[in-house]
């Protein structure tokens, strides 16, 4: 979508890295990958397809950056409240000086659960909305009626039941990463296990690998769909299946993957 | 959006001109319109706002014309199937050498009445629908599963409930049109009359003459959103309402217009 709209992307994946090296600074490493070009900064915390839950301190040094380089923020918070343990989320837009310059984006696909609906929603400053609404008045019109009324009930009503989903999902986690024999880290939020199987081909080749996984009905997305760095890791979505069936899956991938 | 995607879009407003002259020659039209950069025509017939329904020498015309100067051609086909007396919807990719030229589009808005939905769908060859599948999935992911899903009875039966759904607008647009007492073409199609109200100012402005019609709760669409060409012109649906509704409508409308 950057490239459509004549703009350069560039990655940078700290997430992961910040599992690896949780005293990493995400300013710091941004400050590494800043082109002179740069316009806007693209967000993603709870994170897909890491895990990753951002905490305060590196939300602020990213903040920082985006303020000192006088950018735009957009905050991809579709897994606003699907985080686990002690981690929270924190919606960037809320500290000191980031309304004016963020666009945070939430959807009703996820904790929700109807991403069947395609609808999701965008706080950002009035300014902004206007210019958006130029745009999307032509591209979209306007989401649908049915699916806006669908969703005042559950916004109504997520504080009831939307703990019991998390924790549901926090138990599968366990149980995934509990029992799967491949080396990773615990996602902190999301529902998907993200991690690097190179290690694990044991003289096949990646696609292979991939392939092995689909044979035995473990659906798994290749990494480089997350960005250039990430060719050698698979990501699994652990959510939307009953525990049993998890389990047989968790069987299966260690077959492939740990060859037991 | 042709701006958007950087490209220079010209209007041709030819509809209206056919009711003014129905021998016009749409060919020899386009082609005194025809700047070097084109790449591809947009068409819509039935039309929205004018409510010209192209026939089928017209669409041959327009047809020779395209191939001539090896545009593609985006027809949008909204109106699909809301068509009086004699006037009759052709598919424009149905002639010789258009299909793998033109990108077909058609609603649930419509005829389907489900505009709330946001749904329609596209026709075009493979290697097109290819492409556009390409942007489509990062723009929009996918269509809504239970819009679509809702679709599926509808379009099964549409043959039963859909003549008369048209007849019924039918009789909504003599009711306006034979009350209406400014000058204006009776629409072939779609459920709209567009006319220029230039006669009927008697002094007054244009913006405060729709600004009367508003304050008597006619709401009346300004002409120049559909083309520089129609700064003078009023777009009124005759839709959606009653009968009785309407009837109060145009007799307001001729109060504020006509004067009476």
């Amino acid at each position: 979508m950057v490239r459509v709209a004549g703009g350069t992307p560039v990655e940078v994946p700290f997430y992961t890295r910040l599992y690896e090296n949780p005293e990493l600074s995400v300013g710091e490493y941004l400050e590494r990958h800043l082109i002179p070009e740069i316009v806007a900064l693209y967000l993603n915390s709870p994170n897909n397809p890491s895990g990753k839950v951002l905490n305060r301190q590196q939300l602020e040094e990213i903040a920082e950056f985006v303020k000192r380089h006088n950018l735009w923020l957009i905050s991809d918070e579709a897994y606003d409240g699907m985080t686990y343990d002690e981690h929270r989320h924190i919606s960037i837009a809320g500290l000191p000086g980031m309304f004016e310059r963020t666009l945070s984006i939430f959807t009703f696909s996820k904790v929700y659960m109807f991403a069947g609906l395609r609808l999701g929603y965008l706080v950002a400053p009035n300014a902004v909305l206007r210019n958006i609404n130029k745009v999307m008045v032509h591209q979209l019109y306007s989401p649908s009626t049915l699916a806006q009324n669908m969703m005042v009930e559950p916004v109504k009503s997520r504080k009831a039941w939307g703990p019991e989903f998390v924790n549901h999902c926090r138990e599968l986690r366990d149980l995934f990463s509990d029992n799967l024999r491949v080396e990773h880290y615990r996602p902190e939020g999301a529902y998907y296990l993200f991690f690097s199987i190179e290690r694990y081909l044991r003289g096949r080749d990646y696609w292979q690998v991939i392939e092995e996984c689909l044979d035995v009905g473990a659906s798994v997305a290749p990494g480089n769909d997350f960005g250039a760095d990430f060719s050698h890791y698979i990501r699994i979505c652990f959510a939307g299946e009953p525990p049993e069936r998890l389990e047989v899956a968790v069987d299966r991938l260690n077959q492939v993957l740990a060859g037991e």
